[in-house]
């Protein structure tokens, strides 16, 4: 397959010092109207959020702050990619030392949860990095294909690109910060509630002993005090945000790639009616596979992080849903429970929902198809329509699974299955609230 | 996907003034012969149901008494909404209750089912109040398409649309009823039961003891007399008559599309061994396209009901079927059990078969193209046989699965599966019959 | 979906007449060489074992020994007939009596194997019952066929379908036979360790205390004698018979469908090379959609029985799979187990391989198409190509699932799937050998 | 099937003398250049991997050193059958005493792992040796095959396949001889901890008792000494050897067999842009077919070998699954458990993943095709197109399922549903290290 994606990428060499004069030449028309800044480009949509992701260590990209796409590069000696390693150097000491106390224990279903937490947050940093590796053979062509699409003959899409990344992302923000917030609210509760029971020596009932028990493979290497504490709250902050951004970037990603195959699908929808010659229908065709190429190119780059995020997902759903039966011990312990659950199913659909609409926007042209008259139809139509039912387009992970609705459901009701089991097998043992 | 909704809907506006020219015109020449209100629409099939419904608080739609579908449409300020309104304020109570009394007890399998009815019920009340909203969008198009079928070319179906849907209604409502009258008598069974074991003081086992304990959730609200006992039939009536209905209600429309793609591959396969010109295949492959376009409209709408549907159906046969090997009481209590589950099992599958006809129905006419002879192939015919391949035309839950017979047989599989596993783990716990 | 049937058989109707002219002039043609009854026919190589199945009230038709398909009908009133309602009858009374004993001791997942058996059993009466109604209705265009396709242009076959059917036929009732004396042999050799372990009285250990034991239902009814034993193993037999004849009825009617095909991709195999006026090829394409036709007819009449019948040996293997690692008595009852689920297990695959033959030949025309050179490359060329792989050519249970290798893998991954929880579940479980 | 088989060998036949005259002119031709020892064939990539499989009886071929494909032949009376034989005979009796032993304690989940190793040894020694016995039907045509794309107008790869193959099988290798050592040493460090825990008597802890249990099958017949020890220690490194070399075969013949299509799209993309007459067209697609064609035969044959070692690879993973919330006794035993998981995962992910190249590369001239200009569009290029997507090209087991991802994909999600379900199960159970 090397070969195949190497012949493949040199033509779109090809294409894009054609498409790079196209680009000059249209940025020295557009000096009157618009600046190149200014365009709704998907660069000018994800930049914000990529800034943002550089004081998380994640995707270490030179040049952020330059509004031109071609500045932005992947460098081996740069601040972010410093940034990164640190990252990932205090990670791997956490996760090592979390693996460390879990080994010492036994590994079992319950404490596994957590070390797999930290070592996917590890994997997900590297393949951020993979994924930087290979972002400007990325974002030159889909920029270029973004300012294609931004003038006639393609109309521009009533709502930005940038309005609607923004509200999504904002949105899933805040409830994943509400997520946060909770977990240290139910897990304080929680403590409090066992060292009353369990315990006479109830002065321990603070703040600063509930983080302590927290932070505790942080304060099995530092000093307990409050730069310690604040290190604690960070690096788990750190995980968790990269834990969100992952998905969030997905579906950004997706958005902006549904955008263009909607954008494509309208202008073959307003050629309805019309006499449209073989010429144009040919450059139609150019254009929806220079569509495809761009997917299946960020497929590829891709494909490890969807692989990871939607298993994890799926796994921590999974562990969650053992306990649903479980008698927990105050109601806030109830409220994160329920809602950290519902987050996270709203947040996997979410990225299958998204995802999905590549592939139905990518199937749209052929209801317009349908209606071209029988004297219009010629062999170019034809091939449009069989090339527009010949392939899958979208996202997967590594092509074992596509991000489709389908897969979806397939998911859900493996889930719905698995829980059924747990229903059955739960009802029959005692729940245990004892001291251990 | 709101954007190419919007062109759809535009497109088929435009359509919708075309055709209600079209309409009237028929009208007018068909007032010799037939009357509009006796014509085999399906809106005339559905209306009977949808006036019972109103009493329920189902579909809030107003001027139902009128026999003109133009005249029927959603407004917020109507008796039907008012009517919604106070079942969904008396069944929010009902379950606030219930959730009140389940989650101090502590949520488990077992006390869940009934929580989870109510829910579902409350739900199913939202969703019906959003398809009311989009009834005119649906019932004008729809309308005009069976005035269209109801006149040459196309010729009527031998037993009329009406009577179908009665059929089918009226057998499922017998057996509804059956079931909830059983449902009474077994549960008054096992309560007398109950009392006799277990307490000395069988003075309790009168029916009007067992209603107290049947409708706890009430009594808890209400004093105990005649009327807060009929208040309490009536709620549970109505409850179990908007889960019949549901299923009922995806039934009815089933039959009315299925009806109207078996008329279509009637007319083409009237045209089998004639010569037909390419302008008459182009005005049955337009005939095709509204079909399908009608078909899509109605899923988007009615995805939700289908979805919730299903999801609940499943659950209570998964929850049923864990007690199979439970040993009950009286034989009062296995009818129950048996016609219960089994009923339940014929309405599901009965959804998803008549759902599938139209799928099935929508490919017929393939069949005839094959017989068309060689001279009179033309791209027309070629585009017409792609057509007819290339989508998936029938109902859906939010596309996630198709109403089919594999969705079907997916279903039963995995209840096997399931109830399999079931037998296995029940055969080791003992079966208890205590006094709780 | 019942008009589109009727449809159909209307048009097989008129087919029909057309190929009974045919047949009678191809018959006076063939005086000289040939007789009637030695065409290598469907119903000559069927016959036999339909004459040995009237002896056990299997598919009721009278005149079988006519070696003529049209004399062959069902009828009301008729000796065979009669047998069927004398083994529904007798069948009955003994499900009866074993439903009686099993639901007062509590209906479970070991006892309710037999009360199945019995069950599927009657079913299965019912449904041949209702073939036999159909059958001359499916045999008459199939003799038509079959005459048709054993005269040039097609060749015949080098093994005769009347040889082929009596090997695989044969095979699987000596292993039948085998199966059955094993089960008497072990359920004898269990009975008999039983009372030595658990009795002290070792006189009733006589091979008539196990026959009375065993047919305990009988029993129950009438005086146990010489001939309640041979009619106890006289009906056990029969049910044992109709269980291995349904799946050999599935076997042989996909043998000879199967055929049918083979002999029509021959031909178009011999083609090859040649150069084909469109005309030959517009005859090849009616008698594929004439072979098309005759298999979704069969399918629509045995739709009930390969449903019922796979859906019984799933059943029967899963239920077997739980005993296998439970430590058996003696090595008579380890052969009977392992051989009866070898056995049953290789009788499923082999209804499922031979039964997924139909659709494999039925697309092996394509591969002899893709070598038609360009020139003789026309539309009704592309049309007989599209029209092969459009369409699922097959048996099927309801069309809810279709049987093929895809099936059979899907049905064994499930059942090792199962065999992997048991094995897990079983292993914390003692084992017990205690006397009941 | 047979018959169709057959004509397609006859046609293969035809195929294959016209094959063997060119291949005579072209090795003529080559003279000067080439030696026909030379060509990067896939003879010449698999032979050194078959010289070292006649050493433990794999694939008896006789002719081996032969540079001829040609000579190399399965011959009844040979060296290699008679090792095969030898292998079979020691196998077998190894086997037979394992299940003595197995079924005299009771075959249970756990113990059963060892004999099922034994006996899928066993059946694959068999298979292997049908598969030699249809070598020379596979490799003459392959070997013509390849012969004619290591000239031009095919284009030579940049990496041959010989270095491709053996960098896949050495690395293998590699990791299979440090799993098969870690095997000793972690079963030793148990057997010591074992006899310290349990036994007095601490002069049992040497490497020489240890291997006495370990080889206690073979010491049951021959005496202990270091001749039988060496016996052991061969017979067991066979059946591992085995074991590898199945999947390894699977996977050098999917690269051989993917490089081939790989070679085909790169003539085909090497014509973009050209105008190509249809006599080309119509040779590539002739070559399209043969390479089908070869494929379906290779398939046909290793259809067993390829269920065969899927299955056991899928037991083999499940049964070690069980153990993973097991706690282990000494870190050397964590060491091997994770090891062998990971390698036998990795294994049977790379035998999937590489056999999933073959269809990759199968459909990858359809990019270019989409790019063919309207002017050189013809209908030899339609019915190519339509070709590569009709029919799915690449392994299978029995075509019950074929190598692909999705496959892989279905088999992971299966696999980690059922560790889900062990997970739950298991937290429950007591972990148990008991001297037994």
């Amino acid at each position: 397959m090397s070969k195949a994606a190497d012949s493949i990428l040199k033509h779109l060499k090809v294409q894009r010092q054609k498409q790079r004069a196209i680009l000059k030449m249209r940025l020295r028309c557009a000096q009157g109207g618009f600046e190149f800044e200014q365009l709704d480009t998907f660069y000018r949509a994800i930049r914000p959020y990529l800034c943002v992701a550089q004081f998380f260590g994640i995707m270490p990209l030179s040049n952020l702050l330059s509004r031109n796409p071609q500045d932005v590069k992947f460098k081996v000696i740069s601040i972010s990619l410093g940034v990164t390693g640190l990252f990932l150097l205090l990670g791997g000491i956490k996760t090592l030392v979390g693996a460390n106390v879990i080994f010492n224990a036994g590994l079992n279903a319950k404490n596994m949860v957590g070390l797999v937490f930290l070592i996917v947050g590890i994997i997900n940093w590297l393949n951020f990095v993979g994924f930087a590796r290979s972002w400007s053979h990325i974002m030159l062509p889909w920029s270029s294909l973004d300012i294609l699409m931004l003038f006639p003959p393609y109309k521009r899409c009533k709502r930005s690109l940038r309005s609607r990344v923004n509200l999504v992302v904002i949105s899933v923000f805040c409830f994943a910060i509400g997520d946060h917030v909770l977990y240290y609210a139910s897990g304080y509760r929680s403590y409090s509630m066992h060292i009353r029971q369990c315990q006479t020596n109830h002065s321990r009932i603070t703040f600063e002993h509930y983080l302590e028990k927290e932070f505790s493979d942080i304060m099995f290497l530092l000093p307990c005090n409050m730069f310690s504490v604040c290190y604690g709250f960070w690096l788990n902050g750190s995980f968790t945000f990269l834990w969100n951004f992952t998905d969030i970037f997905i579906v950004i990603t997706s958005i902006g790639l549904a955008q263009r195959f909607q954008q494509f699908a309208d202008r073959v929808l307003a050629l309805e009616g019309r006499h449209v010659p073989d010429a144009l229908w040919y450059d139609i065709r150019r254009d929806h596979i220079r569509l495809c190429e761009l997917t299946s190119l960020v497929d590829d780059s891709m494909s490890n992080i969807v692989f990871v995020s939607c298993a994890n997902n799926v796994y921590v759903i999974c562990s969650q849903a053992l306990a649903i039966f479980t008698k927990l011990r105050t109601p806030i312990n109830y409220v994160y429970f329920w809602y950290s659950l519902i987050f996270l199913l709203a947040r996997t659909s979410l990225v299958f929902m998204i995802a999905s609409k590549i592939h139905d926007a990518s199937l749209l042209p052929l209801k317009s198809l349908y209606l071209v008259p029988n004297g219009h139809w010629t062999q170019e139509v034809q091939r449009f329509s069989n090339q527009l039912t010949s392939e899958f387009v979208g996202l997967s992970g590594y092509r074992l699974y596509y991000l489709t609705r389908k897969s979806l459901f397939g998911m859900l009701a493996t889930l719905v299955t698995y829980e059924l089991m747990l229903l059955q097998m739960d009802a029959k043992s005692p729940k245990d609230l004892r001291c251990t």
